[in-house]
């Protein structure tokens, strides 16, 4: 008889859903009882319904577990949601309403002003709007997000640099993994030997969630920080591993030794440095010129890292860098059971 | 009996040099009379000394001939240089001095005051420079520069934009083909399911050699643009192809329907426009979403154009867009060639 | 007022179907005046319906045509198929019926007994079928379809060889390129960094489309050629060229010299030496030992040579070697064309 | 104070060396003492000396080793070598002389007569060579070797087969990964969106090694298995992971399924089974039409597995199928690793 807490996977059989159900493997403290997909899935079992598309094999606990619907009724305490967004904006709610903790990879509900994009190392305290969205839309569950790939890695470096000298602006330029595109996504066609320098939305998200995670809980809800960033987003040929250059401009000069310093000072809030996913240290910085680089640095930190490397000055802002971290685990489905683990380290979930 | 300017190729069996021994079979102007290489290769024909890395086969006409010294000499009135920049900064100036007109793609005397970086459509009138440099060099040659390979197609769009607006600033960021590590350069294992986020020494030229091509004549040197600029440079797995995304901050609030109207607008002084190697348009522009990709677009005017697209509002400063050019056409061994039709019709070379 | 001969393309929005709209830009002898495409694109400027995949633009003279059904009823004397097989076995003979000429590069209607596949320079008598199709089906119009594009290069080796010494057998291995897959087609997230040793229903028809080529028309059918082949067929992360390996095992003992005079000496029968679209030669052959290489050689005679390498002895059968062929041209599209200048030639269409 | 087996690395710095550097990190039995490089290297750090290429960072025990000569002298018992071949021949019979033992990744001594190709799964019997090369030598070490990386996977499948049904001959085709060609190896402006179907003397290596190790030590020496083998060998753009597809004679009629099921029942001797680095199974029966896949399937038994799929009817010979194996790991360092294992475990090191 397990004590761990029972969860489910929403979406489970798209690529990030195998994510979940390959990270929840042997979990400490959590246990996949339901897995739930489209129409065309229920009622087979997961081996058979999913194609995968990860390394390695499906993991045996879920290969025989049978898909159900995603709707309330699946016997769980928080369900990890790899909806796409336009299904998770009817059913995430309607799961929430049913006393489901909901922790989200969806876009939908981040920008609600009474849900959070949480990121425990960067503001784990915005989960006091738990509160208020059970008072105003009557909850007995819970909706909490994790934020857009492309921003997760670097919003905690602009944790530790917006803590030490408070960020004015930022220019951010990513080169992304096919992996952030989901699965068929990204032709074959459309990217060997190319670029694309488009991605639908991302822009728009890298430019605004950041200001959310970094703002501050002001009892009621967020107040947003006073930072302005600018973003190109682009594609390129890498499986994994979200790489993106900035260029900062703080409310006063700082150099590149300072920003190091605060980098490598940088630390998780004591309630989180202990939890399962955590990695140590959150923010790794590399000192070689020509680091980070995707296919060698994702798997830092278990895929759970910021890396950090090639900090100088910028001629125009103040200091310039380089940061990777893994789409497809820190920038989704990891991010979002780091999440959980912090709901039940808080005391959201029992 | 052949009345085309006899033209070398210095450096002729690098990967540079191949473009070159490419791009000038069946010139209208020029004929190739005279191939150097390294000690290994003299004496050597250039069919066996070349390990040939473009597509198709090396052309009949370069194929017999036999690899002479980088030394006064050969028969020919201009040099294009692929050199290496440390053997370009001895080789060249020694050239010039003994009657040579080099068209050089090497970096080592792209900054000296009295040597122009050229760009046709550009900075024409830079060639101004040369009395200067016989001046007081003594030498009866000359030696004109093409810039680095990533700020090339940027420096055409900057044009545009500083004519119409006045720029002040921009940041710019680079994902760079490899070809541009020159052969066998960049190797397999550090770019599949990669992107390498530093270029050696390539950041302080993407800063500055535009603020030269940008500035103006007075008469005896360039006063470089008064411009400042930012880059972060990459590498990423692609063929040929620089792809260049920027964002630029004017003297004045510049919309993007105003950056695109001028860039619409811009087209190559009369004495550039008619040069066999010049592409019409110079500033190819692109409306979809996703383009220019450097697959799809770096053949544009057989390589020569510089594509635009994804003119839009930037958050900070006015606006950003996307650049691509085809790194060694137009921005080394196409653009030596367009300099030296420049040189050839403005009269320094008969 | 042109006098070319009026072609269209059905399924012209489709990978091949550009392929068939970029080689027929400018035909010396055939004018595009119909595309066909799906319902939902019927009525559209092609330059709006079509999500144009190749490098380059949209040729002008397509873009602003109007799609019509893929039914008899638009104006042309022979029609290029790209219609996708299930499609095209319905659609094709109905064409046909109605009088148009019907080059196919679709698998359906191949091993019909009275359908020829075609590649002039190794059957063109085979066009000889036409006549029983005529006669047993009651079409005024035809159909002759080009091989799959895995087969067609290897095939024309294979003509050389089995003219000259009887091939018994053969081991067959491709490396195919993406393109074969259509788009979008193969996920990036299957082929980056990866190889896929699986293409559906491949192995089948190049283990049997080669022995219907190499077979005898006798006036009523065909013979197919007494020679047994067995195929590994694989997907590799390249755009365009399919590269084979194979060896083979003849009547009689065969040196690699005498294959490698058989191959150098083959040229097409003088009726197809002459047609537009024909390369000269048929077979390039590479005495490099790392040749042919997709990239570098797949544009051999404008993507319409098979280039064969690596002749060498076999330590089982007799010899071994290389092939490549370019498989959206030769391998399609092109393929197609020159079937119809064939057809021309041979006066089945005027 | 350990009680580990002191082990040294031989070219620790190169590709090879470095994944060796990795696998022996926390090995139950082996603790490394010494690391050896070339003349530049030696003196320097690990850390410094060494342009690491594997994904995560260099082990921290490495870190602070500085580099040794590969000459007698260090404190090892085992001294696993990634020399390159020609140091190989001069260096590692010295050292087998000095007393060590020496597990050999290259590939200089395997033809020796004395001198064992081992995989502990096919031949653990063949370190019987060892008192013969000590008795004709007069060393008090040894030299094993474990075979070039393409044939390793394979010859396992095929120790399975041959036992089962004694097989005749066999076509090989190899589909091989960048990381076999060291580093920095293959340059990426020659396999990005390319296949280069030429390995220098790799095709040899394949039809000649599998032979030596599928043959039976007589006491004396090497009965080679009377196997014709026939080998194409083919680079393409995967990092780590060598595909194999073969067709296979025997010497009576095999069907897959009797194949499948000689494959299913394989297992290593139970000397191989127990020791650390051995994989169960040994061989990963794949049932996915499209499986095995580099990617996906390398790491499959830690990188030591022999991943077998689509087995299925030859039509010329008797079955065919697809195998991959990783070829650093199990191809060369692991292999070694493992090698040494079983020398333990036979006595032959104490």
């Amino acid at each position: 008889m397990s004590s761990k807490i029972k969860v489910a996977i929403l979406g489970a059989t798209g690529a990030v859903g195998q994510r979940f159900v390959q990270l929840l493997e042997n979990h400490p403290w959590f246990e996949v009882t339901a897995l739930t997909g489209s129409e065309r899935s229920i009622g087979q079992k997961y081996g058979e319904a999913c194609r995968w598309v990860l390394s390695g094999p499906i993991p045996a606990y879920a290969r025989e577990m049978v898909i159900v619907p995603s709707a309330p009724g699946f016997e769980a305490q928080i369900a990890f949601s790899a909806l796409p967004s336009e299904q998770a904006k009817e059913i995430e709610p309607e799961l929430a309403r049913a006393g489901y903790a909901i922790c989200s990879n969806a876009s939908s509900c981040r920008m609600w002003e009474d849900v959070p994009i949480l990121i425990p190392e960067v503001n784990p305290d915005h989960t006091g709007l738990i509160e208020i969205q059970r008072k105003q839309r009557g909850w007995s569950g819970l909706i909490v997000t994790n934020p857009n790939c492309t921003s997760t890695g670097l919003t905690i470096a602009f944790r530790a640099l917006h803590d030490a000298f408070s960020i004015r602006r930022a220019f951010i330029v990513s080169m992304q993994a096919l992996s952030g595109a989901g699965y068929p996504g990204v032709a074959s066609l459309d990217i060997i030997d190319n670029v694309i320098p488009y991605i639908g939305g991302e822009e728009e998200k890298v430019e605004t969630e950041p200001l959310k995670m970094l703002g501050r809980f002001n009892g009621q809800g967020i107040d947003f920080a006073p930072i302005q960033l600018s973003a190109h987003t682009n594609r390129v040929a890498v499986i994994d591993g979200h790489m993106v250059v900035t260029s900062v401009e703080f409310r006063r000069d700082v150099s590149p030794q300072e920003a190091i310093d605060a980098l490598a000072a940088f630390s998780a809030p004591e309630i989180v440095a202990g939890l399962p996913s955590a990695p140590k240290p959150v923010i790794e910085l590399r000192t070689e010129a020509d680091r980070p680089q995707p296919r060698r640095d994702r798997d830092s930190g278990n895929g759970m890292a910021s890396v950090v490397g090639r900090v100088r000055k910028d001629p125009l802002f103040h200091i310039k860098f380089a940061n990777l971290s893994h789409n497809t685990i820190r920038g989704a489905a990891g991010g979002a059971i780091l999440n959980a683990e912090l709901l039940v380290e808080q005391g959201w979930v029992r």
